[in-house]
């Protein structure tokens, strides 16, 4: 990515400079280090002060957090995002109150849990889509308490339609134009569409964060991007995507347009296929990852680690990655580009 | 890989410790920078004197390299391997006679040089076969050259059948089933027979060049492994050599494997498809790469980088890679591992 002289060139900033975007967090599983994490990072971080935020989970997992880490914060619950006020030194959560205190304990997957993070998550999605939050955080899930629960069979059921994932480590961003599907079935979903669609996409919800002149690198589908997909469906629909004025090449080499990105070349890599991105993600930048949906009208990202329930309840959990979701969400939402994040 | 304190056990040496290995190396395409490197490395480098050496190709083109690099070494011409000795601060070299003086100028592909590279590759892989050297190396040749030559039709011709490329850098080793195929082909070229195939091979194969318990990691073909070509084609593969005694694990998360032999869990990993290792190579650990053949009775391996025509009889072309090349066939011909790259 760019040097820090360079810069990125932002749009004009949407919102008044002196508004305070409101982002909710959802706690994620109780019963893992979410609660944690979520209240560290609110009671210690003044670089949070950029925006207002909300939690949406159990307060009772969250008072036990901030109790097992030692910290005093005012825990104050309330009805609605609209309570939500720029005052520090508390932490404001919205709790249903569909998770009893006896149905979960720290550090254990179950069904009530896993129940209760969907309906929280619902909550948020359903808050963001009517415009009452800017843009929301998930905490760690656990796949165990949602799979007991039964509400949702696999994980990836909770990506909205239409949304792709962007991971953003400080040295790459990559978005595949898939997820989970096996390698047999690629190559049927490399299509033209499915590639112009995407790079505009980005494109544009780059711009609506900030960035202007988004340099879009895309990945070759086979060995050296030689084969007859790269030639006839990725090629064109890069074509496709110049006229149409976006700064965008490829198809590169998915062998060197990784290394290309990390050395300033693009500011983001359009990836065929999940491992294409995550293995040069997970072997060379890891460091720092977060994951940033596209394809909605509001900001939702995720922290790149788990509910490590193993250490739950210990108050030895890391909250820099939560801070940095934080940070980057409050960027996002004033249009402000991938902020501090940015090299 | 593991630390050099732990260093690689190494199996008893196959030679008398005083036999100085006969290690051949085609000088590449005569246009390009491949005799300056050759020239460079046997006169200058005083480690290479565990083996010895002799060139096969021009004897114009590396008395030219001589001259242009300013180095006043005696260059002798041989006419068999058999005529190589222990003699430092002289070159040998074996000319077929087959490029005329005329035929090829410094920097320019063009067909005579395809069809001599060809010729002096077909020599080196006939006595390596027939033992009358115990390895050779290829110094850059230029596909442009050998497309011209009609001698192949694509690059990959020159590999020989059966053979497979083990990519060798300071931080990572990795060796795919296939090169250049199409993601579209990939998943039925990986099968329980060619997994188990590679595995033993990549075993014998290291045992034989002095490491002994050589940890293999197998990737998986699908995100985190979990297709069906994972559990029902890897992992029945990874069982089988795993009962035949050898110290192998998978598959493995494709997104992760690289990183943990990077940190040391893995000797050598196994990869189901070209960019899947490429990628996490060329991402993570491209400084220093070599190329190393496995599957010949004889040590074969290339150099990492090209004939860099443009450069070519200016005598600025670096040859730490053909040191190391020279180096890294010493040490497997000796049985001594992979040498003083083991990290």
């Amino acid at each position: 990515m760019r040097g820090a002289e360079e810069g990125t060139k932002t749009v004009p900033q949407r919102l008044d400079p002196a508004y305070l975007p409101l982002i909710a967090t959802v706690i994620g599983d109780p019963a893992g280090i979410g609660p944690e994490v979520c209240v560290k990072a609110l009671a210690t971080e003044d670089a949070l002060h950029g925006a207002r935020h909300v939690l949406i989970g159990s307060a009772d997992a969250v008072r036990l957090a901030a109790a097992s880490s030692g910290l005093d914060s005012r825990i104050r619950q309330i009805d609605s995002p609209h309570e939500v006020g720029a005052r520090h030194g508390e932490i404001t959560i919205i709790d249903p109150g569909s998770l009893p205190k006896d149905a979960w304990s720290i550090g254990k997957p179950c069904a009530a849990s896993g129940r209760a993070v969907v309906e929280w998550i619902r909550l948020a999605e359903r808050w963001a889509g009517e415009g009452q939050i800017d843009g929301w955080i998930m905490a760690p899930v656990d796949s165990r308490s949602l799979m007991l629960s039964g509400k949702i069979k696999s994980i990836d059921d909770l990506q909205p339609a239409g949304t792709y994932l962007l991971r953003v480590s400080p040295s790459l961003r990559v978005v595949p134009i898939t997820e989970h599907i096996r390698i047999s079935e690629v190559p049927d979903t490399v299509t033209t569409d499915a590639v112009s669609t995407l790079v505009a996409l980005v494109d544009d919800t780059f711009k609506r964060w900030g960035m202007i002149d988004t340099r879009i690198g895309v990945a070759g589908l086979n060995p050296h991007a030689m084969g007859s997909e790269d030639k006839f469906r990725i090629a064109p629909a890069v074509e496709r995507e110049r006229i149409a004025g976006r700064l965008v090449e490829g198809p590169i080499s998915p062998d060197s347009i990784f290394r290309r990105a990390m050395e300033g070349q693009y500011d983001v890599v359009v990836s065929m296929y999940h491992d294409q991105g995550q293995i040069a993600l997970k072997t060379a930048a890891f460091e720092g990852a977060c994951t940033i949906y596209i394809g909605l009208d509001y900001v939702h990202l995720t922290v790149p680690h788990g509910s490590a329930m193993e250490i739950a309840g210990m108050g030895i959990a890391q909250h820099a990655s939560m801070t940095s979701a934080m940070k980057m969400a409050e960027s996002l939402c004033k249009g402000n580009g991938f902020g501090d994040r940015e090299l």
